[in-house]
């Protein structure tokens, strides 16, 4: 796929990955309506399938390779919910998949990938090292690679979360997202300029991770000048692919700090009673931070996910 | 209220408090159904109003009463989600309500009742000091007392969460809920033979408050040999009431550890991404423990709150 994604590219998503995703409920808070000012609607995909929106991504990007593009099986790296993304399309269709992953991931998210039938090839906890070892991968086995978030099916595959949210809960003022990679931003930047043109997409980011916020701002990727968050799914640098349709469709990228994320985190666990991950919460924290923006809107939420280690809580 | 409520009280309790009640949805989850051999639907009351289905008791007891006893206020004693509840059903007819409270029960939970709007007056924690405030209170105020579960419009209320589940999950095999004083097994009981008469009920009490399981067997209300759980909404001895319908339409009550409890509640906070309180997972503790008895069946089981310290979990 070599255009962003059209209303009909996401529709055929939809279709695609039907089956095999949830839709997921949309709920409401009226006490987290009353602390924000705002009326607030939560896409909770912290209860999709592997427990993350990723699930859409993984499943709309393996589902649509060719017969000859599966046979060697499917590759790529993560050390999170992507991860067990790809891992679960592919035991859809019947293929291998190989996961790189840092050493240093968490064993319950190794076990995870293995428990849906994928081979997990280990690699130092460095961005070099797992490219290397991608295109090691990829050459001994001729495997397919599915990158994380900078490629059209992923993206349209996320897109479908704000689809779905706009269609079970009517036009918004504001639809909200986190930034890591950029796909499930861009993915609903792209759902929302077709379904809801007037509703503004504005994307929460760690300050500990504060990368996307200057690319949108330069218009070229830019790093992070430090890493430093609790929201572990929200590391990564934007791609060329994401970072062109963010600058076209966001409006706004706000910051959060960490106190601020654990915060929002238990005021969801504890008035929604569900749980979410640290970097699930980060756009409702922006929110929080920035009420006057928000007040009397129209505002909905994509909860992203709900994978988090029971054994070591911020609270 | 003098006798058992029949089918036509429930109907109507459930439509009295339908505008102020949640209808909590009806979750699944395919790991648990393959960890337990059993098909199970979830009755999330959790979600509802307080965090618990005690918010549709007492509901429908205080909007029962009359103008002239609700003129001088309602009162009731509790430590727990029975005194939101009044609390909360007061506030909806702007009458007083007077909730006695141990005044070692946790600060958070007096904040709560009195956010509603109601007066917390602390005794002593023993039973004695609870029952002789609530006298005193009742002679200084002339308030109309609501009994946590020993009421017949208590009874009627709580059986609305098993109505809606048969109602919106169909049939089933068995239904399940815990065992404290008896209020919602009781009404969960009752809903049950009169809409799914071949369904069998079952209850989960905690082996530390093992005193239903004695007025079971015995027909007498019993004491638990000792009392030393987690479960801490399930300390209650049963009422007479209470006892009479269980002894008439459950089929039995099973024991369960706290360990076994601890570990239920783990899978289902890990595995269906929600926040249950530790005597809300019971009930499926104890069809893990006895799963020859529910392989194969479809089962309803009512997750009866969730409202967790989170700064004192157990894992």
């Amino acid at each position: 796929m070599r255009m962003i994604p059209t209303l009909a590219t996401i529709e055929a998503a939809a279709e695609r990955i039907r089956p095999h995703v949830h839709r997921t409920p949309v709920l409401t808070c009226q006490t987290l309506n009353r602390v924000s000012g705002a009326e607030i609607y939560f896409k909770c995909e912290n209860f999709q399938k592997i427990g993350a929106f990723k699930a859409r991504g993984g499943v709309n990007a393996v589902l649509s390779l060719s017969a000859n593009e599966l046979q060697n099986g499917v590759t790529t790296h993560s050390s999170g919910n992507h991860a067990q993304a790809i891992a679960y399309a592919a035991g859809l269709v019947g293929t291998k998949a190989y996961i790189v992953m840092p050493r240093t991931a968490p064993q319950v998210k190794k076990d995870a990938v293995r428990g849906y039938g994928a081979e997990v090839i280990e690699c130092e906890p460095t961005l070099d090292a797992r490219e290397s070892t991608v295109q090691q991968v990829i050459e001994q086995y001729g495997s397919t690679m599915i990158h994380p978030f900078d490629d059209y099916r992923v993206i349209a595959g996320q897109a479908t979360a704000a689809k779905e949210l706009i269609e079970d809960a009517g036009l918004f003022d504001i639809i909200m997202a986190p930034v890591g990679g950029g796909g499930l931003l861009s993915g609903t930047a792209l759902s929302t300029h077709y379904l809801s043109p007037t509703t503004e997409v504005i994307a929460g980011e760690p300050e500990g991770a504060a990368d996307a916020v200057l690319s949108f701002a330069s218009g070229h990727i830019e790093k992070a000048p430090f890493i430093n968050t609790i929201a572990d799914g929200l590391l990564t640098n934007l791609g060329e692919k994401t970072l062109e349709i963010i600058r076209l469709h966001v409006k706004d990228i706000l910051l959060t700090s960490d106190p601020e994320i654990i915060a929002a985190m238990r005021l969801i666990w504890e008035r929604m009673k569900i749980i979410i991950e640290p970097s699930c919460a980060v756009p409702f924290a922006a929110l929080l931070r920035n009420k006057e923006r928000f007040v009397g809107k129209k505002v909905g939420i994509i909860l992203t996910g709900g994978n988090v280690d029971l054994g070591k809580l911020p609270f």
